[in-house]
């Protein structure tokens, strides 16, 4: 994690910068201890010898801290709502739309490249990605998907949005790697939407 | 590599053994340096200080060799040709049956969800699986697609398969991950399907 971590508006305090270091520190150790789903800001904060508000304070929520510790390139909690309250029949190409404009940018790759190397080439490393995932975006995606295939529609939505990460910005498989983002909007959106919606 | 190399038939020969070790460790070296497509059976052999005859008798194909080297838990240069070659609205379903079927035997699944760790976590490790994928799988897939976007589309094929082995196998990702072989090609043939035919 190279990159500064976000801060709150107004002055910096003295010593807040220790505390919300400890706090970061406490978070990757409970995350990495219990996984995703069982961390608790409690926890969290006990680890860190604060209080939990100071962790809400800092960082938010669960999710908004989970971000924090992986650096991460791209928040489907926050962003997903948006485009699953739209149009019902814009779903696919909405989700596909954002998933590659976020990731077309250069920052953006860089980092979620190295998070995907690193959730997949370690055996330890996904577990927490797979929880974060399955908490804070396949939950929301299959809520609105109809029907008693909800949860596997859904995973069937992760694994092409996987494939394509895969493929367009870890492996660089040409020519998906360098293909406008409308053209495989175009392609893409019509398998999501299928998914969620048949 | 841990399991044994397939053995020619007939009695091993004085030698053999050593001899087949030594083209083994120059393939992986040249493969390593120049990558699938630029590395050639007669570079290989010389490496091993052996007759490029004796690479073919002993391996076959460069993408036998290479089948070799990295333990492959699936040959798509092999086992593509009847899949493409059988019904033309039946490739989609067939291709998703095949990798599956395959991938669900343990054997297959734990060397290839290694291979993914090792192709997907290091950034040297992608060239070299991207190189075996596009000549010997995307080429084959892209033959049978009428029209310009031939290129395109093999690799939005790949994207989706990519997708599947990275959340059926090695994420683990429920539901997908134990979801029955044909309800899974249910729903991702007809994807593969309007990626190769439209």
């Amino acid at each position: 994690m190279t990159d500064p971590p976000r801060r709150r508006r107004g002055r910096p305090r003295a010593g807040e910068s220790s505390g919300r270091e400890a706090i970061l520190a406490a978070a990757t150790a409970e995350f990495e201890t219990h996984g995703y789903d069982a961390a608790t800001v409690r926890a969290i904060a006990a680890r860190a010898g604060v209080d939990p508000a100071l962790v809400h304070h800092h960082f938010g929520t669960k999710a908004d801290l989970f971000g924090a510790v992986v650096n991460a390139p791209m928040r489907p909690d926050k962003d997903l709502p948006a485009i699953l309250a739209g149009d019902p029949d814009q779903i696919g190409a909405g989700i596909v739309r954002y998933v590659l404009t976020t990731w077309d940018r250069p920052e953006v790759r860089r980092r979620g490249v190295a998070l995907l190397r690193t959730a997949v080439g370690t055996k330890a490393g996904s577990p927490l990605l797979v929880g974060f995932l399955r908490r804070e975006m396949l939950g929301q995606v299959s809520r609105v998907i109809p029907g008693p295939d909800a949860e596997l529609r859904a995973t069937l939505v992760a694994s092409q949005i996987a494939g394509l990460l895969m493929t367009r910005y870890v492996l660089a498989l040409e020519p998906i790697a360098s293909t406008p983002v409308e053209d495989v909007v175009a392609w893409v959106g019509p398998t999501i939407q299928r998914y969620v919606s048949d």
